[in-house]
C-alpha cells in the first residue's frame, strides 16, 4: 500500500545561476544596500517590506532583546565555547536552548493573553476587560504575564520608551491601550506598585503588528543570537568560563571531598 | 591548598533598578529608536556606534547571510520544530548547529587567508602576493576559500553588489583589492572562469572592518538565526517536515523491509 | 545592598589527585568492570546500584528508545553533520533538540497520568479508576497518553515484551496493572481496537521504579543520543543528507523559479 | 536540466505493523531482555553483537565518560534547564554542544595518532615508533594527545584500571602496548613524570576495537548524555543555576555599575 506523496513547498526564496530572490525581491538589487537588518527580519517573516513606521517600531522591538548582561543563556554559551572554540555556532545554539518559558516566555504569554481577551467590537469597554482579567488572575492566584521584575522597580525603563516609540509611529493602538489599563487596574486592585516590564510592552507591540503569538518568542531568539556572538567574542578575548567552572566545581563538591 | 580566585569581568552591559546600559550607552535613551538592528549588532560586538558608512556596509554583510532557501540548516530546524513545537528556541538552535566548516567556514577561511597574506607595507605589490598565493594553493591542490560555487556560475550576483556597496561607502580597501587580484590570477592560472562567491566577498569586507577572523562565522550565525525564525513560522503554517520524514524513512529502509 | 550568597552543592561526584568517586563509589574500583552502561545510568540518576531485577528492567526501558529508523531527529542530526562534520557533538545535540512533546512527550504524559490517578489505598478499585479516566478523556475529547500508533496496529510489539520482562523480574505492579485496565476499558468504550504503545508501557514501568515524571523524558534523550551516534557514523560512510537537501530544495521552490 | 536523484538508504532499522528490527535483529524478541545498554550501543554502531569480552571492555569505555562532576558541560545544561525546564532535551543538547576539541578531543586525537603511527608489520619495533613519535612532538613543541592532567598526577586512576579490564578480556593488544611505550619514552625524554590520562587509554582501546577515529568522540557524547540527565534531575531538586548566575552577573559588571 504505497502512500501518495504530498507536495513540499516553501514561499520564501529561490535561486538560479544569476539570481537570488527572497520574498519576491532580488537580494542583490532590491535588498542589499536598501534596507537594514531589522527590516530584513521583517521581510523574512511577513513577506512584506515594512513601512518607515513599522521599521522604526520593529527594529526597537528586536533591539530591546539583544543584550541583558551575563544571563544564564550567556553563561551557557561561554561554557560551551570554552569546550569547543572551533564550533562558535554550537556555543550560540547552546545559549539559545534556554530561551524558554522562564525568561522569554512572558513576552509570548502577554501577547497570547492580549489576543485572547481583546474584544472584536471597536467600541468595547477596555476598562471592563482589564477589570475582569485582573480579577480572574487574582482569583486563580496566577501571575499576569508581562508584569513584575526582580530589578526594575517600580518602572522598567524600557517600557515607557517602547510605548513612546510606538506612539511616535502611530502604532500605539488598542493592545498598548489594553495592557496599560490592565497595569492600572492591577495596581489599583493590589494597592501596590507593579512593574509593567519590557516583555509585557513587547508582547503588546507584537499584537499591534498582528504577529501570531507562537512566533513572538522568535524575536527574542534572533535578538539573543546577536547578543551571544558578542559574549563569545568577549569570552575569546577575556575569558571567564574556566574560572566559573573551577570555583563552582570546588564549592559544589567540597562537602564530599576528603579533607 | 586553596586556589586564589581570578576576577570575573564583562564590559558589555549593566543594570540598576532604573537604568540599563549596553556598551556605555543607555538602552532606553540612546539606543532604542535611534539605531537599527544591524547597528545594534555592530555596537554589541565592537563597543562603538558605526559611522553611516560602516552601518551601510555592515547591514549589507549580515543581510546577505539571512536566507538561502531550504538549506540543510533549515531542514534541521523544521524537523526539530515538528517534534518540539513548544521549543521554538531549540529548533533555531538545531538549525544553527550545522553552520560549520562546510557551509559557512569558507567566509572565515577567506578572512583568515587575507589577513595572513596581506603585507604590512602600504605600497606592497599585491599582484605578487596574489600570484604567490594562487601558485601555492595550486601546488598543494587546495581550494581557495571563497571561490567556486555549485549554482552561481560564472558570477555570484551578490559579489559585485557587495563590492559596489563597499565602494560607495569608502570601504573597498586593500582587502577587497587583494581578493579581486587573487580572483583574476586564479582565472588566469587555470584558464577557466572561477566564481568569487559571496563568502569570499564577505570575508574581504570583514577584513576591511578589522574583525578577528575567529568571529566572522558569528555574522553567519546571527543572520541565519533570523532566517530560521522565518522558516519555522512557515513550517507552523504550511509544514513540510512530516512529509519529508515519511518519504525518506520509506525509501531508506525499503531494501530491508519484507515485501 | 550586598546579597548573601547561597551555598552551591552537588551530591553526584568528586575527584582528588588519585581518586574519582561517583555516587559514593570509586569509579575505577567499584564501577568500571563491575556494571553495565544501563546500571551506570541507574546509579547516576538514583544514587543506588540497581538490583538484578531493576537492572534487567531498566536496561530494557532505555534500550527500547535507542533506535527508531530515519526519524525527524535522525534527519536533523544528519543534516547538521553534513554542515559541520568537525562537530559530531553538535549533530547529536541538534537531533536531541526535537525530542519534545510530539514524539517523546507521550511517555512523560503516561507516567504523569498514572501517578495522578493512582489511589493511595492498596486495595482501591483500579477498574473504577480506569473507567473514570477513560470516560473523562472521552468527554473532553482528549487522547490518552501512551495509546494509539500510526504503524503498530493493533499491537505494538514492544509493549507485551516490556510487560513480560517486568513480570519476570517482579516489577509488573500496580501501574502496569492500571494501564492495562485503562487499555481494556478504552477499547470497550470505543468498541474498536486501540494500541497500547511502547511509550505507554514505558511510562508505566517508570512509575514502577518511582521515577519523577519530569525526568522520564530523560530516558528517551539518553537512549536517542546513542542511536544518533549510530546514524552519524552511517552518514559519514554512506551519506544521505546532501541528496535529501537537493531534492527538497528543488521541489519546494519550483513553483517560484522561472522556467 | 533535471537532476537524477541518487538513492537514499540506511541499513540500521526497519518496522512494519508487527515487527521492529534493528541491525537485523528483532527488537522485542532478540534484543529486549537479552542485552544491556552498552551492548545495544555496540550493536547500533557496528551492526554486530559484542562478544562477552567486547561487551566488558566496551561498557567500561563508555561508563568512564558518563560523569565528571560539575564540568562546563554540566553548568551549560543546568543554566539551560533553569530557563527552559519544559525542554529537558534542549538542556542535554546544550550540555553536549561543548564536547569539542578542548575536553573530549584528546580521546579522538589519541586514537588518530595511534592509527597513524602503528606500523603494518606485526613484528615492527614499537619502541622505535614510540621514540620517533615522542621526538617529533617534542621538536614541534606539541602536546601528545592523551597525556597530562591538571588534577590526576602522577597517575590517572582510570588508566591502569581500563588497561587491566582490557587485559582480562584479551583486548590489551598492540595499541595499548604502543601508547604505554610512548608513555615510558615521554617520561624518559623529559625526565619528569607525565600522566597517561583516561582519554589516552580510551583512545587506545577504541583502536583495539577498530573504531574509526572520527566516531570516537561519539562515545563521549553518548556517555555524557546519560550523565547530564543526572545533573538535570539534581538541578530540578536542588538547583544551583540561578545562584551561579546572580553571583557572576554581580561580579562581572561591578566595575561598571555606579556605586
Amino acid at each position: 500500500m504505497a502512500r501518495t506523496p504530498k507536495p513540499i513547498r516553501s514561499d520564501i526564496a529561490w535561486s538560479t545561476s544569476d539570481r537570488i530572490t527572497v520574498r519576491g525581491k532580488s537580494l542583490p538589487d532590491e535588498i542589499l544596500g536598501h534596507i537594514n537588518l531589522g527590516d530584513m527580519a521583517f521581510l523574512q517573516l511577513t513577506g512584506r517590506m515594512p513601512t518607515p513606521q513599522q521599521s522604526a517600531v520593529f527594529n526597537a522591538v528586536v533591539i530591546t532583546l539583544v543584550e541583558h548582561g551575563i544571563t544564564p543563556s550567556a553563561i551557557a554559551a561561554r561554557m560551551t565555547y570554552a569546550g569547543a572554540p572551533e564550533s562558535l555556532q554550537a556555543a550560540v545554539a547552546a545559549g539559545l536552548c534556554g530561551l524558554g518559558t522562564v525568561f522569554v516566555g512572558s513576552m509570548e504569554g502577554a501577547a497570547r493573553l492580549l489576543y485572547e481577551i481583546m474584544p472584536e467590537e471597536a467600541d468595547a469597554d477596555l476598562d471592563a476587560v482589564a477589570r475582569e482579567t485582573v480579577a480572574r488572575y487574582r482569583a486563580e492566584k496566577r501571575i499576569l504575564p508581562g508584569f513584575g521584575h526582580p530589578i526594575h522597580k517600580p518602572v522598567d525603563p524600557r517600557t515607557p520608551r517602547l510605548f513612546a516609540i510606538a506612539a511616535e509611529n502611530g502604532m500605539a493602538g488598542r493592545y498598548v491601550d489594553l495592557i496599560q489599563r490592565i497595569h492600572a487596574e492591577a495596581e489599583r486592585a493590589s494597592g501596590k506598585p507593579l512593574t509593567l516590564n519590557a516583555t509585557g510592552a513587547l508582547g503588546a507591540l507584537c499584537c499591534e503588528f498582528g504577529f501570531p503569538w507562537r512566533i513572538v518568542r522568535g524575536f527574542g531568539v534572533m535578538a539573543r543570537a546577536i547578543g551571544l556572538v558578542g559574549h563569545i567574542l568577549e569570552e575569546a578575548e577575556n575569558p571567564m568560563a574556566i574560572e566559573i567552572w573551577q570555583r563552582i566545581e570546588d564549592e559544589a563538591s567540597s562537602h564530599m571531598r576528603p579533607a
